[in-house]
């Protein structure tokens, strides 16, 4: 929720939502992508952008459209249910765009929440995912509780180390309100997320400190190049004082529900790329009446948005707010693509010989 | 993990665990809570305590018999199952012990986990459960994973926020190992638990500034005296910079899946000693073969430990150390009870007119 990409007039340029789906869309299915992978993966990367979560999304289409042309995806791609339950599956993304296994295992566990209540679903053999609570929010149009995970290469030390062994592992998860905006909590485990270090990087800004350390332990406020063994995220709660091991515990957690039930491994075990995660749908209906549920969720938004504020803040925000403020803007402004991503993407449309629309 | 009450041979006395268990449920039963549950609560305590949690340890027992005994919990209880699908359970603890109705729902979690793979159970009047990592852990030997959450009356600001909101709504999880220790996270979603403020405060030393904060934002570090407005801890994460918007997410999260999810009521609905709770069980072996997930556990676990420490520090510990160094300690020499707390079981025991056994 903290320091989003400013992106302004001058250095970007506002888009349609839908343009940018058609566009994605294409290059996707430019490089081998089967038509309905192509709109789905297209459909997460607009929804990040839209959600201003700029990190994750439409720029990502030239990586990940350059891994699916180079053989690092495998396209077309087979979500394949090795083992499976009434309520769970472990499921192979077949190593091909993450975005698309993540999709449909969450397909798959809010088909079984469905029949039988809960859905769950480890993937192994995937990729990058993008924003991780896209599939938490699956679940609300089906008025469910949704919960996604993913870990990655390590970024991260561990409370008390002095050497990254986690990934940020991330943790979504949504619950649908009724007159207020839903309840959506996008969060990495790591003090802040590996995008916000590149941010700054790129724009010259420093960090501070708390957010990275040497293998000192010394902060490091001049944000870092590259990744390698010269730093590391701090987990979130940052010092032994104030709660590392919390952060620590809770991304190792996620390790442990995306990389050693699926079997795919762990952050550690995981080259940069690979990603294993971990998706799960809750029937709010098997529990109690749906409009109760969400009546109270009401109750509960409103007074956490009546909380006074500290001084100098401007109001408390409920985890979601600063997403659906970008989607109020965008979805009827468009939405601003960075010069430079705004260019990429139009050259590698040109590249993979498809009409430039944007 | 981080600073555990320092017990020694001048402030404390040694007792046999299975002593305390006998004392403990001796004492439960004299104020009418009927065998088996009082068996089940004093198990709860008594493992708190084993476990080094002394603050959810055996000392409770005179403040929870005091509550059975004055009506403020219904005793005996009844657990009743208010809605139920295969895999899910909306519970209602009858407003009894909360250890007893916290067990009960997991025990009917691991139930439907058993034969569909998934169980999930929201606790509506419920009441204080104790160490909430210990129905995660239930999980355990039926080789699941465990999940565990409680919400409770305000205690935490939100972050950006100036008054509290929230609970210290801690998260309880449990996942096997095979020959390594078995991961038990157990963490309030506060930078530090009530309970650590209460022990700066009785044995008058000051509190890291990051912990509290005045309604103006203003760091305490002269502990606080009981609950009131004029403070609030911080959520995991402390200041917008280093991502107190994620332990307040996460502390909402708990408060959707134990409070709203049951119906019993978000944090700032609920009264002092009011708690509902939420559990999950997850069978490992629907997803893939235990021994090979209890490996890579293994392998994850040595990994963890192997990693070169921070300068200081002498080496990385996984959630769940702690309290298992202290498990192994406790049960080989006794579980060490802090003078005042085993005079007042002692005295409390001879009040109901059990035997004093201790």
């Amino acid at each position: 929720m903290a320091s989003k990409v400013k992106l302004n007039d001058f250095n970007s340029i506002r888009v349609p939502a839908e343009d940018l789906q058609k566009q994605l869309t294409a290059i996707f299915k430019a490089v081998g992508t089967p038509a309905d992978d192509s709109e789905i993966a297209a459909k997460v990367l607009v929804s990040a952008s839209v959600r201003g979560v700029d990190t994750h999304g439409v720029s990502n289409v030239v990586g990940y459209s350059i891994s699916a042309e180079d053989g690092t995806y495998t396209i077309p791609q087979k979500t394949e249910v090795i083992s499976e339950s009434e309520t769970t599956a472990l499921v192979s993304g077949g190593n091909g765009i993450g975005l698309v296994s993540a999709y449909r295992a969450m397909e798959i566990a809010i088909e079984k929440a469905k029949k039988h209540g809960l859905g769950m679903v480890s993937i192994k053999d995937g990729h990058h995912v993008g924003m991780v609570a896209y599939y938490a929010m699956m679940a609300l149009e089906h008025d469910m509780i949704g919960m996604s995970m993913t870990t990655a290469a390590p970024a991260v030390r561990p409370a008390l180390g002095a050497k990254k062994m986690m990934g940020t592992n991330p943790i979504g998860f949504a619950a649908p309100a009724g007159k207020e905006r839903d309840f959506v909590l996008d969060m990495a485990t790591s003090t802040v997320a590996s995008g916000k270090v590149g941010l700054a990087r790129r724009i010259g800004v420093p960090i501070p400190a708390g957010w990275a350390v040497t293998p000192e332990g010394e902060a490091i406020t001049d944000p870092p190049e590259g990744e390698n063994e010269m730093w590391a995220l701090n987990p979130l709660g940052n010092t032994r004082e104030q709660g590392s091991h919390k952060g620590y515990g809770l991304s190792v957690m996620v390790d442990i529900l995306c990389g050693v039930l699926s079997g795919g491994g762990f952050s550690s075990q995981l080259q940069r790329g690979e990603n294993m995660s971990w998706v799960m749908a809750i029937d709010i209906g098997k529990f109690r009446d749906i409009e109760d549920f969400k009546a109270m969720m009401d109750d509960m938004i409103q007074e956490l948005h009546a909380t006074p504020p500290l001084p100098g803040e401007d109001g408390v925000l409920v985890a979601g707010d600063p997403e659906a403020d970008a989607e109020e803007d965008r979805m009827t402004n468009g939405v601003p693509v960075e010069n430079g991503q705004y260019a990429a993407i139009k050259a590698r449309a040109a590249e993979v010989g498809v009409q430039v629309i944007i």
